[in-house]
């Protein structure tokens, strides 16, 4: 992703939402990367304790947390996103340090920002922030989170091309009015990011997910089984005619689920273990149903044949973000043990 | 549920592992509970250290956990489940201290434990247990988690009364051996437990969602909307024309979802404030989207005009268990805060 976006002339910002590791955050400096997406402002808090310095808030501005945000404002360089008057006002009112700040626009998602159709609101909310104290306008920013439900590549690509032509569209519409700055352009996503073969209009990506890849990202196209660097090891609890049951339930793995081309609901798979780390997905392994603790996995002889209660499987998640934010941390194949900074909640 | 069950003359062990606070387990106390229930040996050690010692772990014992076991026996009664002899042969070659142990019995569910029907396995297993050393038959143990697939309260009764009448059936054949002690029946299930009017055949109940309740609960006919006792406050982030976005996401609430009698899938509901409290679901403000940290809240007018950015919304979760597991703890109206115990993954 590095190298993507260096040869296209992007800034990488990646989202660090996914493995929440200062570790692994510092692989991305051995390529280059010095700044960084974050989804809340304790999680910003947490990574320039550990030693990041440029971070961007993509969620929401929350109000409730000024305070927090000029602790932090103090010595990070910190972007915020929002999209919404109230939000401005209230930061104008409360801040005490200058932030950069991100409009959040909504190329057709339909969660979050400002519809990209409604010019002048994007224009209105764009001179507001100029106008108050301690807000500087970095640009316009989106998610294209539309692409998690795209059927092909080609509409991933596609989904991408168009968010990408509409923010080119707005930043010239809003850069006409010369009282305003310039304007960059932030997009996000995976999916797009990975499958997309340029980034015309763009200044700058904030993927997350790449960094392990998961079952989503498989079916979805944007990487093939064998690249899911995460998995969740479970213990075998129990074995029965069609199907062993794992330690490793809805608390361990999260309740997301993907439906097979059969249209069954699958939490994830068995990968298989090579010698260096994990193989492949098992795809006549898969996680069909996940309790509090307990998840049961569907299992037909000779694979079932050769696991016994005692033994630990090895289960690619359904989605990487949400899973590993449920454990404290990693351990890798050499060994090492790669700790989280936090907890969401915590 | 207290009453009930001393009127039926069974004994009420919860499972604490709905809310893992002392405090509440506490709470339990007060009606003459003396011992819980608990899904992992971790859980059991936590709560032994806050003064419980009758305890059994209702989850298949996992013999890569026989250590731990070992430290906490010695210090509390402790209950294990299991449903096959590879873990008896496990046990019976590490164990250290003397535990009981429950028979896990399938009565329908499909999860784990040993088929009802299978009695020749049941017996064998029984003896095997009693051959054992440091293992005691307690009796055999079931949960009809199959009533959380219910159409109907009446199809809830009907699932318990079959699962009592089973769990008799077994405990009859297997007494009949001389040579196995007294075989207790013990089973589970909120939806169960609280619209079963009798407790014919059984001897211990182990409920525990009903601490709190939830929308589940509620929709399947356990509990009424303003019976549920726990909710996440969640900031509104975003206002849109026809929704809210929430800082309330799947880390904070959980994936689990219902979907409603006209087919869309719901992650819970926002709730009504009393002067003392929660008060009902607002049926026409349903969380309809989540992201990691994002929730859409569906919403028209006037609702909608009520709420600003800023402002704090309570969502009722969907499966409180797991919305629970997520969250360091919970704040009273009163203003008290009670801790859980631990996270499921610390």
């Amino acid at each position: 992703m590095a190298r993507k976006a260096h040869a296209a002339g992007v800034a990488l910002r990646p989202h660090v939402k996914t493995h929440q590791s200062a570790v692994i955050a510092g692989w991305f400096r051995e390529h280059g990367v010095t700044s960084i997406t974050v989804s809340s402002v304790e999680m910003a808090r947490r990574f320039s304790e550990a030693g990041w310095s440029d971070i961007t808030v993509a969620f929401p501005m929350n109000v409730l947390e000024i305070d927090s945000l000029n602790a932090l404002a103090v010595r990070v360089n910190l972007g915020l996103t929002l999209d919404a008057e109230t939000t401005v006002a209230a930061l104008a009112d409360r801040l005490e340090r200058p932030v950069g700040v991100w409009i959040e626009v909504d190329t057709g998602y339909g969660r979050s920002g400002v519809p990209w159709i409604a010019i002048d609101r994007l224009l209105a909310l764009a001179r507001a922030v100029e106008a108050a104290p301690n807000l500087e306008l970095r640009g316009i920013l989106t998610h294209s989170g539309e692409t998690y439900q795209a059927e092909s590549a080609d509409a991933i690509v596609e989904i991408h091309t168009r968010a990408a032509f509409r923010m080119d569209a707005i930043r010239r519409e809003l850069t006409e009015d010369r009282s305003l700055r310039t304007v960059r352009v932030s997009i996000g996503d995976t999916p797009g990011c990975t499958l997309a073969g340029d980034f015309a209009g763009v200044d700058e990506i904030r993927p997350g997910n790449f960094v392990f890849h998961d079952v989503m990202q498989w079916r979805l196209g944007t990487c093939r089984d064998e690249d899911i660097a995460v998995a969740v090891a479970c213990p075998v609890v129990g074995k029965y005619d069609d199907r062993i049951v794992i330690y490793g339930g809805a608390v361990h793995l999260s309740r997301d689920s993907i439906t097979d081309e059969r249209g069954h609901r699958r939490f994830g798979y068995l990968a298989t273990l090579e010698e260096n780390g994990l193989g492949r997905a098992v795809l006549e392994a898969p996680v069909v149903g996940l309790s509090q603790e307990h998840g049961v996995v569907r299992l037909e002889r000779p694979l079932l044949d050769a696991l016994e209660i005692g033994d630990v499987v090895c289960v690619l998640p359904v989605h990487a973000c949400l899973t590993c934010d449920l454990h404290p941390g990693y351990r890798g194949f050499d060994g090492s043990v790669i700790a989280r900074l936090s907890s969401s909640r915590s």
